[in-house]
């Protein structure tokens, strides 16, 4: 038991040290800086701030932990691109909605056990969870760890 | 140990997956491809790619698995920025060192024990680790993980 609670450690210190990262470099810029892109013509600040958002907010039900808080993010933030759908986000709102966010998915995960950590989530079923037994809440963890690092390497490379 | 091991499952999947990512992104590109910049101002593309594998060559060494095969890596892409240093890396030798270095890493992860991957790494003293136990080569893994998916985002901001 020791071992897999070290091992659940090393991935919850992963992913925290990583939302850490993206909720002080977004909180440290003005609304007119989260309106520039991070390379020209590509993404803006507050598209990728929102789209963050919007994949921690759908980690609550495929994770088993209740219903989504801001499903409408989803239509501005993951399926449409950068300015397809007009917004009026601006940094307070998002700073907010990273914090409440960020607290609910951190008071889920501590709950969890090992066992739990290992059962599926909610976008597997059972039939496929037979067959791929690593369709995992863990495996959503790392992989989600990974997309905020890979979203943060582009955020980053805006000076303000 | 079915638990211990389908936790280090999850975590070499996650590992390999962005192996994979970045080594397909980058052999997909021409040696002209290779010196663009990934934003204005910032690193090449060849430079980004020879940090990584700076990085995956110093793994070797601080996870207990020998010498480093590249040293000379880290003075063109790690301690200095790019272009500082002149150097004629191209893509297939960079590709080249990429598998091996690769395939080295992966085949010394598949011979740990889980309790190996919570020994300590070769950058933490025994008291450090004594105060810190979460130095070991698990959060090494992970952490390499998220480093490659940090500068993946940022590569993969230059399209052909």
């Amino acid at each position: 038991m020791a071992t897999e609670n070290a091992l659940i450690d090393g991935a919850l210190r992963n992913w925290h040290s990583n939302m850490d990262r993206v909720g002080r470099f977004f909180r440290s810029l003005s609304d007119d800086d989260l309106q520039k892109e991070i390379a020209p013509g590509k993404n803006r600040l507050i598209y990728i701030w929102g789209h963050l958002s919007a994949t921690n907010d759908r980690m609550i039900p495929l994770l088993g932990f209740g219903e989504r808080r801001y499903p409408e993010l989803d239509l501005i933030f993951i399926s449409q691109p950068d300015r397809a759908v007009p917004h009026n986000f601006a940094g307070e709102a998002m700073g907010d909605m990273w914090s409440q966010l960020g607290d609910l998915l951190w008071s889920e995960f501590a709950k969890l056990t090992p066992a739990e950590w290992l059962d599926r989530h909610q976008a597997a079923s059972p039939e496929d969870f037979e067959r791929e037994p690593h369709r995992n809440r863990y495996t959503i963890l790392l992989g989600r760890t990974t997309h905020l690092a890979y979203h943060l390497g582009q955020a980053i490379l805006v000076k303000r």
